[in-house]
């Protein structure tokens, strides 16, 4: 289990400080990939993910496009074509290569990206130590957060991509798991009503999307102590959950039938036991675990099937405002959730899976994109999203706050993203898992 | 102008003045379809379009399924096959066809329909002579709110075929429009921060969505005096508005790509000038009118262009309550937006368009699905869609309230839907039409 | 039985002749629809097929366009939206609509319709009365071919239409059907190995893509004695024909897979039993009838289960060389292929399905495309289509020619098309049904 | 300039003969992948085309599957997981995946793959030196006719990939081009009527569609002198080609308006000049080098607008007859077409580009599907598919022959396809190029 540095009262102001942390959150990226094969970090097994080549040479694309060319005198570009060739989606730049199309991009091959690597990374040195102006000190923090976005995308994509490979081979397949144990009896907490204050308190840093800080009222409500698990979720699945209509919403319903949805993403059944695909490959599916890789979509039925709902994002902070920031988090190296603990008091709040929320994701009271380019970071996707809270097992705990947003289409299920339910009122039912 | 009757305080506990309000309801809906030729109503456009005749069918359909056969004695259905044949969506009645192929019921013909529709009523009436339980008039409330849906959906399905003809034939080809004024000019009202109550005060019908009445914390914000015009929003067209990804949602710049959209639904331009394919056939654009026809999508980046936003959907029920339903509606026959008056205060709150709104659909805190069949028919829907408000040029002015909830996904613009500005705080400067 | 008459014979030159084929051909047409409401005539159930009213439509179209418009002195076309509204595909003539929202002309009417049919009637009557020149003969003899090919698509594109509504109503639901009897033994018919001479032989009228007649080398091959029974493709059916890849072509194969075709068109199974639907609504399967609305790739992959193969288009001609123009044809009023008789000789070479040929549909040698507006007739069709022969029970008996070549894509099974064997050499083993 | 050794004369049934034929074939397959990193060989840009890794293990694979599992006592499989995992379409070797995923076999991995091929090998060998019975012999040549098959597509391929690429690396930047000259007119050739003999004449190999060898009739005809240049193809599109329908077949001009074809594939508009990307990377076009990566549709529209037509298959197997199979070859490391010479008679039959024929791809009379696994080889593609003659500036020279059926689908083009003129009857006017 991870916890969080205290990263507000870190003195980030001086610049080896800054370097330091350069070095940690670049090095870590290094340290995902040093297992992988040139060739496994060409796959692109569906277009919502990305080759790992790709991921390794976007991250470094931002820091020199956002700092290096405007705030560098007499920066030489790597290579001018990669300013367009690793674009992700930033239409102020000018015209970006479809998503689609990564997996084409052999060139330039891994050495010439590792390359570029140390190359911008020399230059981003170079900077600081000369001019460590607080705008780039500023878009520096927003380079090191968006390169740890991408470190937990490189682990979700080439799971996908491995999974997609008939062989299945597994990210980690000498990794040995700790023995498991039962998870605890689910309990609800009880939450009044109010007007409650929710966003970023703008103590370090945080994305444009969780401000502003502003007021909310809340309806009195319960949360579920724990995390739903793959024990639960079969019940569901055998009470006949992907066959009834009048268990999910209508989008969801048609997707399920499009799609031929009978369990989450990377199940399996063989004969009368369930499998689950890991990074370690292929295991028997655990029935303490929480239940992991489902869409809002299955989220959203299994609660209303429970009998109770999804929290909105506000009574998800409102209910993890007491919580300290640990959990099985990324550094943990697990790359997978484990069974809740037997402490009292809400668990899982962070880490293991993300936790889908009813919530769409929409704009705060008194959002304002920010200027530049940073302003198609976030805003411009406020949409046919819905918002995740709390983090993963693949999440740098240090990325992670109470007010971070995730969010992602109703459908997609390939992110580490499971269920926590809610309740209207106060709630005192226990479920036995 | 049409002013709604004052609903609350009719008594229609009296069978008799529910008759007269079924039969009311009904005639309406034969007055719509009396221009339209048996071949008219066959067309079905695209989709998410419906033929006339299966409007007409399935409305009878409803009070058939929904009070007949539950709660009505003996009764002998007009056509068993209808069951399925008719049923929209409702799963829990079991399989029913996919909406695309509707257009291929030539038979039960037109004139068998009307048969139905004729044996139909004959049985309500019967019903409500013998036996008006309360639960039998809460689904003829429901089912006669149902209805007037439908008549809108048959003017936007019929205005759709028409204009996917090449020929381009007009609804009401010989209706002639009154004469047209200069907008006024746009001016800004403010409304305080503070805690609200919003949705329906449980006088008087009202769909489950609209309940239960909750409080909700609002932050001060401005709300324009009247609709966005086609003037304005022909400037913002002039202004590189379909070119410029920065003011458009992501998903939004996708869709205007891949449909190469230009311009609002039904606007063609012919030389230097823009025509408008309306009710009464293809017309030159008029400028004081509000701009209609547009999506979410749209709607959003017009905003975003003018330096404003849309509002919620709560501050616009904020906004709204002070005023009284009042407006261009389906009983005024233009179906087709009006240009503003020069009144002081909120303009076309209600009628004229239905007004996007920055809120995605979702449950108010505390909503309860309905037991029984009608539980599918606005819960399900709570996801990947956007609320609209205030009722169009096509809305049946009894039909409407000020805790009503439209809602359609962000990339239809088949609905008479315009755009209504509004801005965080306290904003004070006008715009000039 | 319907027997052709001798149309070489018959003096065609005189204008009184034409009018009364004219008469004949254009009221054969109206008595295929008079059972038909205006609804029916609306529905087009797949982008292949055209709503009733469209055809009625276009075969007049056809008149006004090649032979009014040009060659008319002072002719006023009945609306001059109609040559860009109803041509189908001859790009000479400027854009057409996409043949897809033909089901969204509601307006004309079916009843403007008539009047345009009964309009250019008139005026073709006057032209021949007047000007009966050998260009305007020859092009209102292709016209009444063309006319005469819709009437099949007029049946074809019905059937397929209330087969898709779930009612599933017949096109003549209270026909009575002859009394069946059993299909006799298949037996071989060969034919020797040498240069032949194969296309129209220029008596009458004939399309440009049944010339030149010209010679060609057939080895020798063995024909069967009828077409193919229902009986015989259950046995296909029973033997995992829609389940073994090998007895598929790739194309084949994939379509089935992703078609989940395990029957012929029309064909259901209800329990142990196996019904089809028809003109005169859904029936139980008659096993001595000719398999009937079967793809090429269900001929073709029946044939190799059989051991046997399709003929070729000039295999089938040398076969029919010597028989009479005789059958089951639209004339007998079945609408619907009835089983072989007991007669010596080839059974069923006319009349009942179309008989897919292993032949892609390609130029003869030497093929010129005609000059002017017929050119688009045929020739560029000449792609991926393969050649069927014979005519079925829903061809006008004085429509088909031993040369004739109808062409379809190999997917394709609305029309009536049905499986004739043969065999390299000389085969001699008879098969019992 | 490569000309084919005399296959037929070799005396291949001794069993040295064998090995040496075996490791020059497998060896040019490394020659051709020498300058391609791991990350290239990754590389699937469309699903028509595999990643470079996939052919070299694809073809070993099947030397595994064909000869070592069924003929090898005691053989070990490498991976046994591969017989999967390596099935290109193989129905009777069971389930093998779809072929879009081929991208996603990252594992094994490149080196792992050349361990396999080296493992086959040394069996392959070992297997030759004590039992190298006929059958044996038989599947081995098929397997190394099979090699050189994916040869010519390894070079399609990453073609195809690196265009895909933005950043358009060559496959061979380092080469240097030989010096161009001017194409010479195209003259005709004229070919008398009768009775010929075609298809393969049982000396050698063949694959099983050239057989058996059979008479067929052919008219007078004449074949152009040479292939059309890209000079002519720039007049025939200075000339409206791509926006006149009437020269397209209709599915053709579907197919160019789908996909908004203006040029041949690789072409692009620079200012007044074209270029063309090439094996070398992008050059101005040559105008002398004969038009290359044409579709089928293309070819035909071309062909129509130069008042020619495509040849036959036969027609062009008859004029090949007298003619020497010796041209521009992959052994010639052209990888591109080069200008026809100035010598007399036909020149450019072979090598340089495949020739599009008129010819669908169907079965010759009596053509027997070959028994066991090849069965699935040629025959099952016998539809949809057109066939081209005369082998590729990157076919090896020893792989073709006079009979040799290639085949494509119409619309395809990233094949090294171009276009031969042919014309009924004996035609003289020659055109200057």
């Amino acid at each position: 289990m991870t916890t969080a540095p205290n990263m507000q009262s870190m003195s980030l102001s001086l610049p080896h400080k800054w370097m330091e942390r350069y070095g940690k959150v670049r090095n870590q990226t290094l340290r995902l990939v040093e297992t992988l094969a040139p060739d496994d970090q060409m796959v692109q097994s569906m277009p919502e993910a990305s080759p790992t080549k790709w991921h390794i040479a976007h991250t470094t694309w931002f820091f020199e496009t956002f700092i290096l060319k405007p705030y560098m005198r007499d920066y030489i570009p790597f290579d001018a074509r990669f300013t367009g060739l690793f674009n992700s989606y930033y239409k102020r730049l000018g015209d970006h290569p479809d998503r689609t199309i990564r997996s084409t991009f052999s060139r330039p091959t891994l050495d010439q990206i590792f390359l570029y690597r140390n190359y911008v990374d020399k230059d981003i040195r170079n900077l600081l130590d000369h001019d460590a102006s607080p705008r780039i000190l500023q878009l520096l923090e927003l380079g090191l957060n968006h390169e740890q976005q991408h470190q937990e995308l490189i682990i979700t994509d080439i799971k996908h991509a491995f999974w997609t490979n008939p062989l299945r081979p597994g990210y980690q397949p000498n990794q040995i798991r700790s023995v498991e144990w039962g998870a605890p009896s689910l309990t609800w907490h009880c939450f009044n009503e109010g007007v409650y204050e929710v966003g970023h308190d703008m103590g370090g840093f945080a994305f444009d999307n969780e401000l502003p800080r502003h007021l909310t009222y809340i309806q009195p409500f319960s949360m579920a102590s724990r995390l739903v698990t793959n024990k639960e979720y079969l019940t569901f699945m055998a009470d006949g959950g992907y066959t009834r209509p009048e268990l999910w919403l209508s989008d969801a319903w048609d997707h399920v039938c499009a799609h031929s949805w009978t369990a989450p993403l990377y199940w399996e059944q063989a004969g009368d036991e369930w499998t689950q695909f890991t990074c370690r490959g292929t295991l028997p599916l655990n029935l303490s675990e929480p239940v992991c890789h489902v869409s809002f979509y299955e989220a959203d039925a299994f609660a209303r099937w429970a009998g109770a709902r999804l929290p909105t994002e506000f009574e998800w902070e409102v209910a993890a405002d007491s919580i300290g920031i640990s959990g099985n988090f990324l550094e943990d190296e697990n790359y997978h959730p484990r069974p809740a603990g037997t402490q009292a008091g809400l668990q899982q709040i962070f880490g293991d899976t993300w936790e889908w929320t009813a919530s769409p994701y929409s704009a705060y009271p008194g959002y304002c994109v920010p200027e530049g380019i940073e302003g198609e970071y976030n805003g411009k996707f406020m949409c046919n999203q819905m918002v995740l809270r709390g983090g993963s097992c693949i999440t740098p705990v240090s990325h992670m706050r109470k007010s971070y947003r995730n969010y992602f289409p109703p459908h997609m299920r390939w992110q580490f993203s499971g269920i926590r339910l809610a309740h209207d009122g106060r709630f005192h039912v226990g479920a036995d898992s």
